[in-house]
């Protein structure tokens, strides 16, 4: 058995309210559903992006058989960007004035950009070479 | 701009040796490469799979350039799989010994199960048809 590829992947904000205006506004993910203070679901491509309230989501529930879970401090993700748009990336955050914390050149040539979420999550746009990937 | 797919999750365990036997056992994740007790990184399909030292993640560290993170607390993942693949994964973790600690069928009928890798991390494995995806 071998797993194909990643599906949800989490990142923890207190404030969703603003972790989605972040992630509709800055990367325009679509919002599949979200349960105010509790959890924000986003689709991006054929994976989704959950945003989870940690002291919610950690909270065990009895009405609620999902295994529970939640983390507290910086996480990280990465969006995959060509070679082409990271340009555009970079002068879309600029626009936005969304602070460009690190602009890396990796070895292989490929290009990331880093930006903090408003919970404080350092996001990378990032080219999938980087890993010798497509 | 819009994001059209996550290249990299991360999940955060302070035995990174354990977490790598985790996955690369039980989810068959190739090694791309690692840093012992820094960081170790796994490839899934087209996206990768981060796992790091929180306690070394989040320190700053005047050689690398690249922005901190870190995080405490068990976190979340979803490996895709397949409606024919579930019961497969069900044995799987059976043979393996690893405790399935929910076994849920959603709405849409899709099914997901969840286990924990060594860290604690709540880790899924879900139909796509769950979110509408393919």
């Amino acid at each position: 058995m071998q797993a194909q590829a990643i599906l949800e992947s989490a990142l923890y904000a207190e404030d969703l309210d603003a972790a989605e205006a972040f992630y509709t506004a800055v990367f325009a993910l679509p919002l599949i559903r979200k349960q105010p203070g509790q959890c924000t679901f986003l689709r991006c491509g054929a994976g989704v992006l959950l945003l989870f309230n940690p002291k919610a989501s950690i909270t065990p529930d009895p009405a609620n058989p999902i295994p529970r879970h939640g983390s507290i401090g910086p996480g990280h993700l990465c969006f995959a960007a060509t070679t082409a748009d990271i340009p555009l990336w970079h002068a879309h955050f600029r626009a936005l004035n969304i602070p460009i914390e690190a602009d890396h050149i990796w070895p292989t040539g490929a290009r990331s950009l880093y930006v903090r979420d408003p919970a404080g999550n350092s996001i990378e746009v990032g080219e999938p070479r980087m890993w010798g990937l497509a």
